[in-house]
C-alpha cells in the first residue's frame, strides 16, 4: 500500500441503505480525495461488486475485503460481536489492528462498532472509557458534544477525560484555538448540578483545560463554549432531541399551510431559507462521530447516512489521521501527570 | 371572600419585569376571568399602587397584601427563605397555608419558591419529592415533561411518583384521556438506559400507569407519549435546550439574509409562518409550570414572564383548583397501595 495515502476501511454493509450508500459514498470520496486516501470496501464481495457495476465504477482503485457476515441494527451488540467473527465490522477493525488500515468508518449498529472496537483495538493507554463525540451547530460555530451515547453512567474522572479528548478534537480537527470547555448542567454556578457534575466541577477547575464552568441547555446552540461535556445518557438525549427539531418545524408549517394556503409561499421560502437546517442538526453531515479513546481511528456514522454523509465521514477519518488526533490524545493522557494523579486518587 | 371564586395570590415582586408585568397580568386576568377569580397582589404596597395608577386600574377589585421584602434572582434560595421572613413569596404562600388563598403564582426565584413552598405548605402525604411539570409542544399536542428542575438526583420511586402526578395533570388540566407515560431514555428497549432508568422501568411496568416504555430524545417533539418522565437534571437541560431553538433559528436566518438580501422576504414570511414558535417552545406561554407534590397549588412562571404569561398562569392556577388536581394526586398517592408497597420495599 502507498504509505503517503491515508488507508481507510469502510464497513460496506453498515447502515440502512448499505451497501448502496456506502459504495456510492466511497466513489464520491475517491473522486474528491483520491490522491489522499486509499479505500477498502469490507463486506459481501458479490453485493459490493454489483453496486460497483451498477454505478459503473469497477475501474476505480478500491480494495475489496470479503466478509461473509454482517451485523444488523437489531442484533444485540455485545452478543453478536463475539458470535459473528467474520462480520464486516470485525474484519474492518482487524485491518486497522494489523496495520493494514489507518482508520475505520461504519454506519452500522453503533453498539456493535463500539464493542468490536474495544475488543479489537482496545483503549488508548490511560483512557478509562471511550466516548462518542458529536458535532452540533451553534450561533457561533460548531460545538463538540461528548459523550453522546457510549457511557450511560459516568464518574467525574470519565468526564474529565472526555473534556481532554474533546478539546484535542476541537483543536486539531475543527481548528479551534484553545477550545473553551463547559460542563453541561442546570445552572452556571459551581453549586448547581447533580452529584456527578458537582464533583466533576472541582476536577475540571484543577485541570489544564480551558474550563469555562457550567453551561446550561440553552448554551449548546448559543455556542457559549466549544466543547460541551456530559455523560452519554444526557448527551444522547440532547442529540436526538436536536435531530428531531427539523421534523417538528416541518409539521408546524404544514399545519399552518392547511389553515391558510397563503402560507404555502412562506413554507416554500422557509425551506430555502433554512435549507440546511436538517443537515446542520444531523451529525452525519459532519461526517459522523469519532469514537475517542480507543486505540485507533474509528468513525461512527448515522444509520440513515446518505452517500454524502459517508463521503464526509471518510474526509473526517482522513483529517483525524493526518492531524494525529489519536497520538495527541495518547500523549496528553500520558503526560498530564497532574490530571492522572487526581484520577488515581479518585479511583483508589 | 367569595367562596365560589378561586382565590389566587400573586407574587407581585417576582420576575425580571415585576411588579409591572405582574400587575398588568392581573389586570388582564381580572378582565377575562373576573367572575371566576379573586386576586390578591402580594408585595410592596407603594410600588403596586403606583403600577395600578399608571395602568388606570385602581378601580379593579384586587386585594393587596403588603410584604416588606422581596427575593431577587441572585439570592441563595434556601438561605434567603429563612432570612427574609416577610418576602412576597413567603407572605403569598402563607395566605394559602392559612386558607385565605387557594393558589399561589410567582415568576420569582424558582429555588426560593420551591424552598418556601416546601417549608410553608409541606408535601402531600406520601409524596416523596415535589416536581416541576413543564409543557412542551409536540407534533401531536402538548406533552408534559417532569421533573424539569426541582430534583437533580432522583431515585426510581421518585420517578414513579412523577409519572403518577404528571398523568393526573395531563388528564385533568390538558384533558388527555388515559395519558401515555414514557420514561426518557437512550433507546426504546427495556435494556437501554442509565442505572436510574433501568431500575425505574420495572417499577413503571408494574404500576397502574398507562406506561408505554422508554422514549428517546426525539420522541418529545414527536409527541410519542403525553407524559415524559425524567429526573430534574435531564428535564431542565432538555427544557432549556428547547427554549433556545427560536434564538438559534433567528440567527440562522439572519446569516442567510446577510448573504443574500432576497432572503429577507423569506425571513419575513418565516416569522409569520412560525409566528408562535417562540411562544410554543416557551413554557411561560402555557401559564407557567406547577410544582406538583406540595400541599397546595403553586405555579412557577418564567423569570422573563410577560403580562400575558402571568395571565395564563392565573388561568392555569384556576384550572388546577377547579379540577382538584391536588386532591386527585393526594387520593392517588394514598390509594395506590400496590405502588406504595413497592416504594416502601425499595426504600427499606
Amino acid at each position: 500500500m502507498n504509505d503517503e495515502k491515508v488507508r481507510i476501511a469502510l464497513d460496506a454493509m453498515g447502515g440502512d441503505f448499505a451497501p448502496a450508500s456506502v459504495v456510492e459514498g466511497a466513489i464520491l470520496a475517491q473522486k474528491e480525495m483520491g490522491k489522499d486516501v486509499e479505500l477498502t470496501l469490507v463486506g459481501d464481495k458479490g453485493k459490493i461488486g454489483l453496486e460497483l457495476s451498477r454505478l459503473e465504477s469497477n475501474h476505480l482503485p478500491f480494495h475489496i475485503r470479503h466478509a461473509s457476515e454482517w451485523i444488523t441494527m437489531e442484533d444485540n451488540a455485545l452478543d453478536v460481536v463475539k458470535r459473528k467473527k467474520d462480520s464486516s465490522i470485525t474484519v474492518g477493525l482487524d485491518l486497522q489492528k494489523s496495520k493494514q488500515a489507518d482508520a475505520f468508518v461504519s454506519g452500522g449498529n453503533t453498539g456493535a462498532v463500539m464493542a468490536s472496537a474495544l475488543l479489537n483495538l482496545g483503549r488508548i493507554e490511560g483512557a478509562l472509557r471511550p466516548a462518542i463525540a458529536s458535532c452540533l451547530p451553534s450561533e457561533k460555530g460548531i460545538v463538540v458534544v461528548l459523550d453522546v451515547g457510549a457511557n450511560a453512567d459516568c464518574k467525574p474522572q470519565h468526564l474529565l477525560q472526555f473534556g481532554v479528548m474533546g478539546s484535542i478534537y476541537s483543536n486539531l480537527v475543527l481548528k479551534t484555538e484553545n477550545p473553551k470547555v463547559g460542563l453541561l448542567s442546570i445552572g452556571e454556578e459551581q453549586t448547581k448540578g447533580n452529584e456527578l457534575i458537582l464533583e466533576s466541577y472541582k476536577l475540571f477547575s484543577n485541570s489544564s483545560l480551558n474550563f469555562v464552568g457550567n453551561v446550561e441547555g440553552r448554551d449548546v446552540l448559543k455556542g457559549t463554549c466549544d466543547v460541551v461535556v456530559c455523560d452519554g445518557f444526557v448527551g444522547n438525549i440532547v442529540l436526538k432531541f436536536a435531530e428531531s427539531i427539523d421534523g417538528f418545524l416541518t409539521s408546524l408549517v404544514k399545519k399552518r399551510v392547511k389553515k391558510n394556503p397563503l402560507f404555502r409561499l412562506g413554507a416554500f421560502l422557509l425551506k430555502i431559507s433554512l435549507g440546511d437546517l436538517k443537515q446542520s442538526l444531523d451529525y452525519s453531515e459532519y461526517g459522523g462521530a469519532p469514537l475517542l479513546g480507543v486505540d485507533g481511528t474509528c468513525i461512527i456514522c448515522h444509520g440513515e447516512s446518505s452517500a454524502k454523509a459517508i463521503k464526509n465521514a471518510i474526509r473526517l477519518a482522513h483529517n483525524m489521521v493526518r492531524n494525529q488526533v489519536q497520538e495527541k490524545i495518547k500523549e496528553k493522557l500520558a503526560s498530564n501527570a497532574k490530571v492522572l494523579k487526581e484520577m488515581n486518587e479518585l479511583q483508589s
